[in-house]
């Protein structure tokens, strides 16, 4: 379906609330380009149309209005960032705060306080972080905090973060060894525990869903057999796709440290770097034989910093991010209104739907086995006769952008849809049947039969 | 002036304006503390009045859309965060985009170019940076980068942040001389010289203007001095508080690395780690011996991707935050549509305004010699029967937010006054007449009779 014939049955199609969008794609043809390449010389709009005809104004705004208080854009549907609850991207705008001043420190305080609700953890000796960054920092601070140079750290990859993690550990001087996954699977738990017997490791590392390949680690199963040949090591989870729509027990299961960002299914805008360590975590921290190599990244000077904001004192060590506190504390505020179960329960439902839309599609997952595939995300193999650059400008003509492949193997055979947060658990929204709508119109019009 | 009688001259007073915040301070009496102490056991508000009266609401409202389009709120006047103009506020709230969407890989690579002007450097060689987090991440980047563990570095003291850029340099492993300025004051060239003819150092660091201080550093006889007696070495400026709204001269005067962060002169909400270095500099990233401790901050892995968003080629390594980076899009826009020495200008004139207002009452300043004092902040000390406890509060009254001192030996006996940014260079605004008003007023409540 192209932007004209769009535009001639707006009033008439399930399509019609796309008109939101469609100035955006006249005035400059872009909004869509997500497959992490360098090469930007793919024409991707070339078959477009330069000139539609313009939608009856008042129909538009007034669409516009009642989808959201937000410009009219196209659904950003890729594994992260996501769209964005009303009420969090306002919090984005909230006036210039002091960073030491009562009212800030009292919304900071409390935002730690809900990210132990957040991952399961009731222990007082657990610790959250929330720092200025993004996911990769989380790395840093595991990376720069728990493992002195020359420690073995050992490394569960299932795609392109797995082996990030282990580059990031292995700048910071560790000696790291890396399981890797077949593509599309996970290393399994009696190659976990051989690896385990054979050398002491001071932590192991699993990506808890690779948002490269939508492959989910089963942490429960991990911890056991940790705990059971390995107790002393410490367990540590990159949560950047999981935390807020998978299950995390922190210390049912013995997690060690959870690291993340806001911009996944927490739904905050980027630019926050989210952990939380156990206290042994802390202990490993304290009692380093070494300073650790960093600064910023430095457990032991944040430390006293998040004790006192949530203990409502102000602290200073850097200057914390008012705006994007307030839209933290929006989004946990949302997220903990209802039952964590209720939460992860709802992302099945939506997983289920979009992996049984793809299989009668006649695709196929890149996470092979049901019990290996993320719940909010999906990685699609496109048919043989599909590529990434033929099929995302349909897609975003439909309204819809989803991102390309990410796997140094096969990362121009498939593309990604995130559906998380706001997405999956809004009921209003109808993103999710849109964008699989948008998926077989696309296929079709790429010649793909099905 | 207390809560109360406040409210009982609205209609009447020059205060009027403040209409708008009070209700924030009958809600929770909250909004200052900001002084960097871990100490919150002093109730700032223990004589303030509870129930105050509620103001006409109509009224309330209109003045708070003539002065804003953001809630009310006390002026935020500390050298850091500053108040915002609305339009970079609501770049905040910008929907969710694709980082690697061509919408913001344009905006972005718009944004790193206006940087070069901003920095004042033609050279295509030189590179700048824009990363998650906040000021602090520069002296990571530097520290990490610049120096190979064991290499010397001089640092160049006049307060707490030349303080930390050496504590953040020694954490990487360098060998750190610091020569620190007497309170207020700042090394001398000829203690500049004869240090660098002792020892040859890979880098000299100097803080521009230290916040905790308000001692503006002569950068231009610095690099003078540096290229005459140690050409070699790389010159950084940490310019938190001192780009745009003090002169730099990126090329002109020689620098190698100037790291600033969005929240100051700048007038972004806080979360960015902005920098430029020069090519001398990337070229001492690209030549090292040892690979660098560091992965969030390894400029080697980050100088291809600000060269792609540059190019507007997508790209990726860490998720950019989207918000933020639209928020900095649109105060460089503002600040490059007038030239950069009419800006730098305008602060010299709001500080030469609050210079002679404090000095009229009868205080001093912390930088004592006029050569010495920055343009853009003022650290006062208060009278000797004046607290910075019993000041702060009366300020807020009167709906002004001042931070407290933030240094070692002196810290508890001066305030300081952050004019940059919106306050000082929007002539709509009246903040500073305001806040040198309720200064006055409030030193006249302590008993102050100057």
């Amino acid at each position: 379906m192209t932007i004209s014939r769009l535009f001639a049955s707006l009033q008439t199609t399930r399509f019609a609330h796309i008109a939101r969008f469609l100035p955006l794609l006249r005035d400059n043809h872009s909004g869509l380009f997500d497959h992490f390449s360098s090469s930007s010389s793919i024409d991707l709009f070339r078959a477009s149309p330069t000139s539609p005809q313009t939608p009856p104004q008042n129909s538009r705004r007034n669409q516009a209005v009642e989808m959201s208080s937000q410009a009219a854009h196209p659904t950003l549907l890729i594994p992260g960032p996501i769209e964005f609850d009303d009420a969090v991207l306002q919090s984005m705008s909230h006036y210039s705060e002091s960073h030491v001043g009562p009212g800030f420190v009292s919304t900071f305080g409390d935002t730690l306080s809900m990210l132990r609700k957040l991952f399961q953890t009731s222990d007082p000796a657990s610790q959250p972080f929330v720092i200025n960054g993004s996911g990769t920092l989380g790395w840093d601070m595991v990376a720069a905090n728990l493992v002195e140079p020359g420690e073995n750290a050992l490394v569960l990859s299932t795609g392109y973060f797995g082996d990030g993690f282990a580059d990031c550990l292995a700048a910071y001087g560790a000696s790291v060894t890396k399981i890797t996954g077949a593509v599309g699977g996970r290393p399994q738990p009696d190659e976990i525990e051989q690896a385990l017997r054979q050398k002491k490791y001071k932590i192991i590392t699993a990506t808890h869903v690779d948002t490269s390949t939508g492959v989910l680690f089963d942490l429960k199963t991990l911890t056991d057999v940790v705990k059971r040949v390995a107790p002393e090591t410490l367990i540590i989870a990159d949560g950047v796709c999981s935390v807020a729509c998978e299950e995390i027990a922190f210390d049912e299961w013995g997690l060690d440290g959870v690291v993340t960002a806001g911009q996944k299914a927490i739904g905050c805008p980027t630019g926050l770097s989210i952990s939380m360590f156990s206290k042994r975590a802390v202990d490993v921290v304290q009692n380093r034989k070494t300073e650790p190599a960093t600064y910023f990244a430095s457990m032991k000077r944040w430390i006293p910093i998040m004790q006192n904001y949530e203990a409502k004192k102000p602290s200073y060590f850097s200057t914390p991010s008012p705006q994007l506190i307030h839209a933290l504390n929006t989004a946990l505020s949302q997220i903990l209104a209802r039952p964590l179960s209720e939460r992860f329960q709802r992302h099945m439902q939506v997983s289920d739907k979009v992996k049984k839309a793809v299989a009668d599609l006649g695709l196929k997952i890149v996470a092979e086995r049901p019990e290996d595939q993320a719940h909010a995300m999906t990685a699609i193999y496109l048919p043989d006769s599909v590529s990434i650059p033929s099929i995302l400008p349909k897609l975003l003509d439909k309204g819809i952008i989803f991102a390309g492949g990410l796997h140094k193997e096969i990362g121009s055979k498939y593309i990604r849809f995130g559906h998380m947060g706001p997405s999956a658990m809004d009921p209003k929204r109808p993103d999710i049947d849109n964008a699989l709508e948008a998926l077989r119109a696309a296929l079709a019009e790429c010649g793909y039969k099905g």
